[in-house]
């Protein structure tokens, strides 16, 4: 969020002179055209006093009156210790009766438009619930350019198949084969492509017929269709927590009540699932066996087994994202969930190219049984009606070539490498280990980690109660930046946790990054020992939390 | 629907005739096993005893029996003179229990695996209306290959710009422009693809500014983003009555309580919307002024003063499909409801490339106010993160190229001509001029219709109450389709009417389509003509419509 954008000051404009305007006053005018323009949503959070009045030059009492006009009026709250957040869109005047910030801006009023729209009132419930989560993971602003990103979950630009793209597109429309590329794919996707989708599964021990098969614009359409399909308001829903903060969002947006399920080392926790299960009737149980998202933990086969037969015996059928399935660094290659023997009737599989091969042609796959996959293509046609036939029909020769297997095993080589200067350099700048009179030993944990067997991430964390979010303020000032774990849990607040992709850039920058951010965390823990000290000096009453 | 897939009688293996099995007991199982597997949707449309029997080449009197079998178990329901219906997806025993239909087939139950997922109890609301619609509309299935179809409304592939798609990709590769094409575009879509976009609507006299537009997968998913920011459970939006099968579908699923407003020749009938919006607190009001899908009416100037007039007055925002708005063949060409004076903040945009490029690339855009627009770029990124890359990079390097104007002059010109060709033809078969002694007569109006100003459609109508299914049986044995009219009503059912596409074949083709539907006319009316004297012959008492 760019505030300097947002909280204009004309303190030195004629204009503003002449209305005498004080500048708490356009402070307050700023933020609430932010917020009528939707720049700040509905939960969205402001800078602090201190933040923000750095920002402007300005006094901090400034900022606090300001802040306070706002949340007189209902715009905005303050939490002690959690910050100040946009609380509504719609200005409650004083006197009590609500009255819409959009009716009473001075941008529409014209005696020919008497009646300007009030959208506030108009969005939906999922519109509200979205906005909310969305505005929650909306990417810090004002980064500077040369910033390492170990946020996100993006595969490398080097590594896209553009030079065989390119020639194979050459040679179909050279072929006249334009019919395919160009018009409408069946709703199902296209023949041909389904067909190579189908023996690659196959490849993966999964059997799957033709009327089993769904070609969607990427995993989010698949998560979207299943939501459409199965979830109803106030519907069950399982899933691993933490679990993949899209997914969160959509199945909160069909106001499902999700319930999270801890992920250990051998993934979702087969003990507190049955659990659930006999407490709750649950629709779904959503699950990454492999590599989820964000621990990176893989599912162990005996977690595998009864969690189809817990599945079974309660009448939950499952969920299975294979996002990065095919991304294998350590150990043996582990068949999808959906692979196991009595497992096709109970499991909606998918998978995507998104992440091994490239994001931007939004293509991946959904498995169900025939009567769900009915419903899924029903969805599929309300939703978009087909998925893009170019995009189809280049991966689709790419993969009758048989280029995506070299593909795979190329990029888990580079991977894999990359995975192991993360981890190594992490262990040489993070947890150095230093030499005395006794020895080697290592110093203060300031952060531990564990290393997965494969797919996009290293879940880390920072000692308890501290808060990855704090943390990456200090981070990104040293130009290095990372996904706060609080976007994934959808119980307790774990606020202690980070995420590391290590797909993105290459070695150099990798350990590059890693410098950066051992001397942000030089700087954090500089900055909680003086508030710790400071706190015992106080009083023992207020908040277990560490705050900066 | 293949019937004879769906029901497959035995009678003469070995197998059947160990079992004893009576005919009408394989009639039963086939259609149980149909309606599990998710073949024959809820709702669908049985075969009448007649036709079944006669397919089967068996006795009437044993489809009967088999029919009524199936009613008992509470599966399908008959309707006197509107036909048999999938009427629910589980089985109710006879003692009056409900058992899934699932749980008792004999393909499940073996006894390592105790218990089946029970699916048919799974799927949500929103899916139980969309598979109902969607089933509706499936097309019909053993069609002639030399089928001429004036059915859906998919432009031509002769005028597919592939060449120039082809160079495209192949310059933007060699010039390794390839992050762009292959990695994630932002939600809102490609920056230099906006500006185009922006651009190109400037040209039609609409200022949009980049906070104001989104690029989607076609409309389809603008109108599943609008609903999903917009609409909740039982809200009233109003279409125009008939209006566009997937909105309808789409806004169905949302449980939105849809009120249809009539259509004349200029578009949306403003006294009924206005009487409406009175008696109703509505939430939108889906519009396509511009050659409406399926009546092709143009909303007249004045209509569309009096709409955005209404909307304001009654707070009710418009939802403007400008599907076909550049498809103009007669007239000069009206600026889009947006671009109009005081629309901004009102109106709802959308548009695509589907209808005047090609469908394949799924790529269309909506334009929305700012605070609108962060709730659909939202609903946006959960419901598919973002649209395909390539398709989007392709046709903005197709757009700056200046490409798009020289083309939709062309395709106007051939659109032009097979609407002309279209309306010729069914002048001279369907409605031929004849002499006799008094002079020069029309035969009698077996089809009538109007011809549109621009656009996909021409709406013809039957005489009333012929309704235009009926038709379509007789329309497809002689080799042509088009769509019955009856899928776009919401209100009152008006089954005379049927869609004509002319775009998506060349003039020789419509002309022989027109013959072929000129003969199909002259046997329906045939057959018309017996019933009605048969009817005449019985009683006075049962249902005024005429059903052949």
């Amino acid at each position: 969020m760019n505030w300097l954008d947002i909280v204009s000051l004309e303190s030195n404009s004629d204009e503003s002179q002449k209305r005498g305007d004080h500048l708490y006053l356009q402070i307050v005018r700023s933020i609430k055209d932010a917020i009528r323009s939707g720049k700040l949503p509905l939960e969205s959070r402001l800078p602090t006093n201190r933040e923000l009045a750095s920002l402007l030059n300005i006094d901090r009492s400034t900022v606090s009156r300001a802040y306070l006009e706002l949340s007189e009026v209902g715009l905005i709250e303050s939490h002690v210790g959690r910050g100040t957040y946009v609380k509504s869109l719609v200005e409650v005047s004083k006197t009590g009766s609500a009255e819409s910030n959009a009716g009473t801006s001075s941008g529409f009023g014209s005696s020919n438009q008497p009646r300007p729209m009030v959208w506030a009132e108009k969005f939906s419930r999922a519109s509200q619930t979205v906005n909310a989560i969305v505005s929650r993971q909306a990417p810090a602003s004002g980064l500077q350019d040369d910033t390492i990103t170990f946020g996100g979950g993006i595969p490398t630009e080097e590594f896209y198949p553009s030079a065989h793209f390119q020639r194979i597109v050459s040679e179909m429309v050279g072929q006249g084969d334009v019919d395919r590329m160009f018009s409408y794919s069946p709703a199902e996707g296209d023949a041909e492509l389904r067909q190579e989708v189908i023996k690659y599964l196959a490849e993966q021990s999964m059997q799957v017929l033709h009327d089993e098969l769904l070609i969607v614009s990427g995993s989010q359409q698949g998560i979207d269709l299943v939501s459409t399909a199965l979830v109803d308001d106030n519907d069950v829903v399982i899933v691993e927590d933490p679990s993949y903060f899209w997914a969160i969002c959509n199945f909160r947006a069909r106001h499902a009540r999700l319930i999270g399920v801890p992920v250990d080392e051998d993934g979702m926790r087969m003990d507190v699932l049955e659990t659930v299960l006999k407490r709750q009737k649950a629709k779904l149980i959503y699950v990454m066996p492999a590599f989820q998202n964000p621990t990176g933990a893989t599912m162990s086969q005996a977690r595998r087994q009864q969690l189809l037969a817990l599945a079974r015996e309660y009448q939950v059928p499952i969920f299975e994202d294979n996002f990065v399935g095919e991304l294998v660094y350590d150990g043996e290659r582990r068949k999808p969930l959906r692979a196991e023997p009595g497992a096709q009737d109970i499991v909606i599989h998918q998978g995507t190219f998104s992440k091994a091969l490239c994001p931007g042609l939004r293509l991946g796959w959904l498995v169900a049984p025939q009567e769900v996959m009915t419903r899924l293509r029903a969805a599929k046609r309300s939703s978009d009606l087909t998925t893009n036939s170019m995009a189809q029909v280049v991966l689709c020769k790419y993969l009758q070539e048989g280029l995506y297997k070299d593909h795979l095993e190329h990029v888990r080589g580079a991977y894999k490498q990359r995975l192991h200067v993360l981890v190594e350099t992490l262990e040489k700048h993070v947890s150095p280990i230093t030499f005395n009179a006794e020895g080697r030993h290592r110093g203060p944990q300031r952060l531990t980690w564990t290393v997965p067997k494969g797919g996009l991430f290293v879940w880390a964390k920072l000692p308890a109660r501290l808060s990855a979010r704090e943390f990456l303020n200090y981070a990104e000032r040293e130009g290095v930046t990372f996904s706060p774990g609080e976007l994934f849990f959808v119980g307790a607040d774990q606020p202690e946790y980070l995420r590391l992709c290590f797909i993105q850039t290459d070695e150099e920058t990798i350990k590059e990054g890693v410098k950066r951010l051992a001397k942000a965390l030089s700087a954090f823990f500089a900055d909680v020992s003086r508030a710790r000290s400071k706190e015992s000096a106080w009083s023992k009453r207020g908040s277990e939390r560490v705050l900066i």
